[in-house]
Parts: C-alpha cells; structure tokens; sequence
C-alpha cells in the first residue's frame, strides 16, 4: 500500500520509521508544514529502506499538486486538530482512505470528518496503539458479561505526564466507571502502562496494556491501513475494525 | 432456581456454600456417595438460609426416588468421572439441565453426555470460573487479531500443586502455542493464577486471572445455570454462553 | 517455647491455628472475655495437635491465677487496646516476654509498654507480618541510597475494607512520602496486596508484599517469639529483630 | 569529577548521553579503538553540554599522552573484556579510579583487576544498574532472615535475547537456588525485567526490577564514581557501596 504521512513531530517519526522498516508499505511522501534538514525521512531517521519518503513542506506545494504527482491509497495522520482541512477534502474526491489519530478534535472537526466519510473510507482514533484497543473492546466484553463487577483502573506513566491520562479516562467511560476509580502513578523509568482490574467474588481478572515506545502507533496505524483496504465509504472507528476477528474465532471453534 | 449438587468434596462444599448464599437461587439437596454428619449442608457450612439444602446419601435413597420426589431445575456435578452414571438419565428424561465441572472425563464419559444433550440441555467445563473461561475467550479473540504475535503463558500455583496446571495446559492447546511457552512458578503464599503475556513490537497486552478460593466455582456454576435456563436441547460449553454477550456489547455500542 | 494467646477474634483464631500446627511452639492457652462454645482452641478449629490449647475465660479465672498455674513463655496479645491492663503488669513481673500485634494503641497504652518494658522484654507491632516488616525495612533502605528516587504506594483490599491501609500510611510515613503518594483500589476477589513503587530514571525498582489469609499474622508472631529468646529486658519493634540479619548477611558474602 | 570512557558501543553511548547531561560531571574523553564520524560524543549524541567530550581513537593517541595531557579522576569502562590490558596500569599508577562494567571477564581479567588494587581504588559489576543491585542486595537479607523461603525467579526480555539472563543466573547463585527455578519469557515489547518470588506461608514478597533503556547503566556508573570518591586503595563491588548506607537508616530510625 502506498501511505502519505502528514506530521512529522515525536509520534509522527515513529511512525514514519515503522512504516519505512514494513515490507508491505511504501512511504511515499511525509507533508509537514516547515520546512525540514533532510530531503527524506530514511535520511532523517537513518533507515535504509527503497520508499521515496520525500519529506515535503507545505510552504513549496499545494496538497492538490502532491496528490496528483505522488498519489497514495491511504494517508496518516499525526499533525494537529487543523491538520485535517489541509488535505482532508482533496483526499476525499480521490477516495483516499484517510486515518487519523489525532487525540483532541473539536466539534467542528468531527463534523467535518464525517462529511468526509460520505465520499471516501475515513478512519479516527485518539489512541490508535492496537494494545489499547483491544483492551477497550475485551473490558467492554466482560463489563457486559458481569455487570455487577468492580472495576478500577490504573495509570502508571512518566514523572513528567501532567494529568489524568486521556486513554485511562476513556476507558473510564467506555466502562461506565466513576473518574475516581482511575489511579495515576507518576514515576521515572516508566514510559506508559494502563490496567483495568476486575474484581469478582474470589477472583480478579486483570487486563494490562504496555508500550515501551511510540513506535507502538506506526503498528496499529498499519494495522488500521490493511483493515480498511476494499471498506466501503463510511466512518469507522477501530472497534469496527476488531468486531470482524470475533466472528471468524467462533466460526473456526466451531468447526 | 431449585438446585441440585452432586458431589461433597472440597470444591462441592465450597459450591454449595455459595449457592446458600444466593437469594435467588435455592439449594434443594446435595447427594454424596456416604453419610454425613450433618442433615443439611446449611448446618455443615453454619450459614444461616432458608433453602433445604438436605444432605442425601446414595445409600439410602435412589436417584430416581430424589428427583420424584425434591425436584429440581438444574443439577451441578462436583462429584467425578463415574458420577455422571448415577443420575445423568433419570435427570436428562426428567428434562434437568445437568452442568458439569468436572475435570477429567474420559472418552466414554464424554460420549455419554453427548447422548444426554439429545434430551437436556447439558454443560459440561473442566474449569468452571467465569475468569478464567474469559480469560480462553479474551484471549483466542487477540491471537486471532494478530496472529503472528508472541505468546507466553505463566502460572504460579502453590508449592504442592503437582505437574503444569491443566488451566495453563488448556490455554496453550487453545492459543496453539508450544507447551514449552508455560512457565510454572510453586511457591507458598499462592493460591492460584495465570497469565498470558502478549508480546508486540513496541507494546505488550497482559490477561491476568487470580483465584483466592474454591468458592470462585460456585459463582461460576450458577452464572451457568442462569445462562442455560430457557436454552434449547443440546451441550454447551463456556464459550457458547459467552459469544451471546459480545453481539450486545456491539448493539449498545452502535446506538 | 511454652505460649500463651491473648484475644480469640478473627486474627486471634488465625494464630492460634499457625501456632497449634507449629511443631517447636506449644499453645498453653487462650485467653478470652467471653465463654466460648468448646473448652479447647484446638478442637474449635479441628486442628490435631498435643498442645494444651484450653480455652480460659477471664469470667472464670483472674489472669495471676492462670499465670501461676499455667506459665508461659510468652505471651502474644491479638485482644483491643485494653487487652495490655488487663495481663501486663502480672507477665512482666514473672519476665514473661510480651509480644503485642495489636494496631491501634493510645498514647496511654504505648507509656504502659514502655513501663513494662523495664522489668521484660517487650514488643509490638502493629501489622505483625514478616513480609510487610520487611517491605518497609527494604523500601527505607533504598530510599536512603537515592534519597531523590520518585517514590508511589499502591495498596489494594477487598471491597469492604474503610478507609486508606493503616500498612499504606505507615510505609508513607516511613519513606517520608506524602499521603496523596496512595493509590488504593477496592474490589472483589482481593485479599491485601501493598506495592512501593520507586522510579529511577530509566528504570524502575517494585516491592509488593500479598497476604492470603489471616494466618500471616502467626506465621510473623512466632517468628518475632523465637527472635525474642535471650534477649534482654527492653522495648522491641520489628526492625530491632531484622537488623542483626543484616550482618550476618554481610558476613558470610565477604568470606 | 573529571571522567573519561573507554568504549562507544550501545552501552557505552548510553553512558556518554547519561554523564553528558549530567551537571556534576565532566565528559573529558571517550577511548575507542577505531576512528569516529564526529570529533566529539556530545555532537554523536547530540547533547548540548559544556563537557569536552572529544572522541579519541587509539590509532591515533597512547593511553599515556591522553592521560598526561586530559587527567581524569575516573575511568569507566563499557568497552570488552581486553580493554582494561590497554588503559589499566597507566591509570592504576597516576590513582585514577577504575570502575569496570565488563559483563565477562576471564580469570587473568580478574586477577589484574586485583593487582590494580593494590595501587588505586578498583569496581567492577558485571551488571552495573543500581536497581539490579539493591534488588540483589535486598534479596539476599531476606533470604537471610528466612532461609526456608520458597524462592522462584522470573525474567522476561525482548523476542531475540539468547539464553538465560545472566543477571537471572546472578540472582539465582547468589539466592543458593537451583538454576531451574528460573523462568524465561522472550517476547516482543518487553525491555528487560526481572522478578524475585519469596513465598511464605501466607504471603509474598515480590523484588521486581524493570530497564527501559542502557541508559540505566549511566546512572548506575555515576552512583558507582560518586560513592567511590575518597575511598582508599582496593578492589570494590556494588555490594560494598550499598552496605553503608544499611547504617545510616539505622542510625536515623532510632534517633
């Protein structure tokens, strides 16, 4: 699959770099918005790898000319919340699957995401680790098993980390639970773990995720990419992604 | 639900200790092979309820006559391998549920539940605690996401626990990993748990089930028993009465 | 050692069990307020063992009467605060050693100790576990190593249990810590779990102490007993008992 | 203090990036064998710092013109187990500490680290983090205190590492425990992380240790040069920097 990268901060060389070291995936352009010390990310981020990865700066081409020269299948992006308007409605008309993880949209963003997704497959998500995810979706699972259960939730991250985190608060509601049964822990030698404990009469099912990167988001960015390959135009979220594996298990186990 | 137990051994005791405690479900009458001290399970538990809870002894009394005469909705057997051919076809004719938890049927056994289901519904689990049957389940849903991701299993057991727990074993057949992935800690101090370590590039996923007591299969048994009542002729096992709550999970969550 | 048990309540009961099975330690008596349903502890526990083991009433029999005719060792105290009035002054005139396990003493009762500890030796502690005694003298020891480490608590308890851990506040105070450095969780299926988490950079050290019954208590009791023998008159805590190991330790290493 | 490396690989980087940004230290020079891209490790590194921090290649520099002309008062050394024949008896004659980070030396390394010793203050640990360390340290005072504890060791380390942790084997040797009573996990996503399992009857006690990154080895080097500052003559390992600090907890608690 050809992939365009917009943003090119922290998470986005991570990326960058996952994509880059993927056999299955070209990185065929990164836009950001200044200009860069290196004409490629493989030069920047010293992978060697055949991708173009031209690193190309919104100040010297218009979106619409990068879209016709060096078109793509899908775009990720990891900019900020106006990211979007930049490429989002060119993407479109060209049936551009368009990914984005970016974490804080506002209302109107939103909105815009879903008009887009009247005319190409559009796909958000604030956290976009698969890690994560799957924890959203198994937690939700056994929540709906036992309704009655106690749930708390543990955050241990950087001393630096100012906040709750947003991950942690969303699986607060995604569960229904109070914001005061999250536990943050800040420490050095920590880079991000969160832990949903499930407390049942004499039992506790605990389901734990840990990144030691944010490498982690170029994973589930492919992941999200090859999942969305041949989707209808629609908006999609990344339990729509995830529910499909759930039937083809009971089919298996069944046979 | 009117409730019969068989079996009254270490984990048939702490079983009916649980369903005392239930307000809405009754324990109608335990059968044991030998006498017992006590005339009621509520005597020998010293839990104070208004079920019948009669300890009943084979040797006074056939199974036929039990059942003609303290009717029940729903057998739970604690007993062993043989137990099932002392009651399983005077209760599948009588149109019993029987739920079955015990560990090592053989092939014969196994057969002859598969006659009964053709005129009860029958259950049978080798581990009948809803975490750890979550824990199959959650678990089969991730390998099946990410089917090239590295598994390890580890359980840590008591010091006297003998041999692999066969939980452990039944997950590595279930994740179609190699025995050799299953680490086995003994050590004072446990009573039991198991974990499934998920390794990814970047990012690891933990599903954690701890046990601090036999009762945990008492509770296990009855969210069975819920679970079957209205059920159709036929045999059932604890995935077959999980797969039922992710399609409500996937409604809620659609709306 | 010749043993005599203060207090007959859910701790009390758990050590009297440890001590009956403990084949170097005899339980002479146990000394309660109220009557009791059976004359001996070893017969309302079912537990087989030659020790003695009566039952006593101070209804029945004034605490000189028992000492004279049933003389002890030591004593270990699970009563209330009030427990202390109603023994000390009869046990440390006959240098009967005192091993207090009770947790909430006054400034009156911690004076009395004191007192006594003039004519005995004299100990207390108010969570008499040796893992948790441990833990707090490991956990001061590296804080004094890395005086700047980033230091959290984590405790986890049943549903039920009020309010943050007495343990979890003591380890705070010990480490110089602030309150809000605790993170308790709440749920089913836990026993007692506490977890001193020091983050470095790049790295991060954990100890985690687990109890899974009561009986914690006695196996810490009987230990601090034979770590009481031949020692002089004086006030003892549990740290006076682990800091000659520490020497020791080093002893042998540099051989 | 004035400080020069010997070595640049993984670790050695690692370190260099650790003494760079450290403010009390001075990078004076990094020692390897072959020639740089960059004059010196704070432009490799990137690191802005006032530190000299020239890269220096033995094929162009003896150790003694480099020692003459930039005196340090430390060398640490991430290097191999030949390094300490190329740098050792010119340091050993100007008093320069020593302090060796070599995971496998031979026994001729060993004996001329001692020979050093005898003429300026010589350190060597084959794992040279602080929190591996501590956790040694404070695991054998445990088993000191209870030498009849169950104890299991479980490390767990990135997909590719071969073999059994040394440190794990470390642990284990100086545990006096069986080498089988170490599990391994290799899997993706993990860094490095080692467990030690005291189970007491009731009870556990946990010592984990968890890397995020080499640099862990810097802070461990610093801690190591630091404490050594003013010790005299003689051959050091992390045990014996750890050891005071025991007396210094004492000596604060009873005050």
């Amino acid at each position: 699959m050809k992939i365009g990268l917009i943003g090119f901060g922290k998470a986005g060389k991570a990326v960058a770099n996952v994509i880059l070291r993927s056999d299955q995936h070209s990185l065929e352009w990164v836009l950001r918005n200044s200009a860069a010390n290196t004409s490629t990310a493989k030069d920047f981020l010293e992978v060697d790898s055949p991708d173009p990865a031209e690193i190309v700066s919104l100040a010297h081409q218009t979106v619409r000319q990068l879209l016709n020269e060096r078109p793509v299948d899908a775009i990720i992006d990891f900019s900020g919340a106006e990211g979007i308007y930049q490429y989002g409605k060119e993407a479109a008309v060209r049936k551009i699957t368009i990914i984005s993880a970016i974490s804080h949209y506002g209302e109107a963003e939103k909105k815009f995401l879903e008009e887009l997704s009247l005319e190409t497959a559009v796909f958000w998500s604030p956290n976009i680790t698969l890690g994560v995810n799957y924890l959203l979706f198994a937690a939700s699972l056994l929540k709906n098993i036992a309704p009655d259960v106690d749930i708390e939730i543990s955050e241990e991250h950087f001393k630096a980390k100012a906040g709750v985190s947003g991950t942690a608060v969303k699986i607060a509601e995604s569960l229904d639970v109070e914001a005061d049964s999250i536990n943050s822990v800040r420490a050095g030698g920590i880079v991000g773990r969160h832990e949903v404990i499930f407390g049942f009469p004499y039992q506790t099912v605990r389901l734990v995720h840990e990144s030691i990167s944010r490498e982690a988001f170029g994973s589930g960015a492919l992941f999200v990419a090859e999942n969305l390959v041949n989707k209808p135009t629609g908006f999609y979220n990344f339990e729509d992604l995830l529910r499909p594996y759930f039937f083809s298990t009971s089919k298996e186990e069944s046979s």
